[in-house]
């Protein structure tokens, strides 16, 4: 597979942003049941080998979950401070979960796992999340890191358009990278 | 009116990051007539005048602006980073335009206006967002602080529902504040 040609400027921005610990979070949108968005801050945990796909982790208990089954599709908007460039990231969700039938992505989530933390881990021990807030529940042992929870899913966001903005130019800078299975990436410099 | 009861931690949380510019930005969720998401950063610029409703600003030639016109829902995803706590803010959206019926809100649209610096004004003059790249149509002088451009748009967010997430605590405080119109703001505090 070929590196998107919206990876460079990304990997550049997160090059360039790299003291800071948050340039490597990013707000990823969804759509509820009932038609109306969702959004909150998630982790870039780098990409799936081989593949543009950003990789995510989430707990299967969470509303996102229940989201992404009804509704694939999402928008990253991913903002990076000390360079002032936004990265929008349209594409399709896939939630890897204990019951994935396929065994490269099974063992990607195997991996995702061992990668966390301790106190990443054990988040996914804790009791149900949105449920009605418990004083017991949150104090497990760190689980194994050779075998996920059963509610730990790893989740891919595969972008089929990048939107990418940068604030610093005079006017601004503004590029969209479209993929058609036909003929895979082009861009277009539009207007800020 | 009632200051929601979600405001004043929101208040703390902009007082505490004040040393960061970009903690006044936060990503505005909005779904796209086919029912996919969109996300982008927006800037707050405070509250309207005796009302729990975000103001933010927006070009009527946008894409979101069109969206709203669909689908009023949004959810706001706000991160403080210097505290490490979000508020995701969700409610409908209101666009002012300078075809808006309400004075007090053509009042409040002027206002927002005069307030922006030359540097924000002037971007209204410039050609379409979106569409292909010009080379002109960027070299505008700054327009009269006194009468809006007609495409300047002042876009209120009205919250039903905030949900505040504290990652300092061990384990994460999680709360849920919901508007009922029988009943106004109620709290539920929930598992993070």
């Amino acid at each position: 597979m070929t590196l998107a040609p919206w990876r460079s400027p990304l990997a550049r921005a997160l090059h360039r942003n790299r003291s800071l610990v948050y340039a490597r979070y990013f707000q990823l949108a969804t759509v509820r049941a009932e038609g109306r968005p969702a959004n909150r801050t998630v982790v870039f945990r780098g990409f799936l080998d081989n593949t543009n796909q950003l990789k995510i982790i989430t707990d299967a208990r969470s509303e996102k979950a229940e989201q992404i089954e009804q509704n694939a599709w999402s928008e990253a908007c991913w903002y990076f401070p000390n360079t002032r460039e936004q990265f929008r990231l349209l594409g399709q969700l896939t939630l890897v979960g204990e019951h994935c039938s396929d065994d490269s992505l099974l063992k990607a989530r195997a991996r995702s796992w061992q990668e966390l933390s301790d106190a990443a881990r054990v988040q996914f021990a804790w009791s149900p999340p949105g449920a009605p807030r418990e004083d017991t529940g949150f104090d497990s042992l760190p689980p194994d890191p050779a075998t996920p929870l059963s509610h730990f899913c790893l989740l891919l966001l595969d972008p089929m358009q990048v939107d990418h903005l940068e604030l610093k130019g005079d006017p601004q800078n503004r590029l969209i990278y479209s993929f058609a299975d036909s003929l895979g990436w082009s861009m277009q410099a539009v207007n800020p």
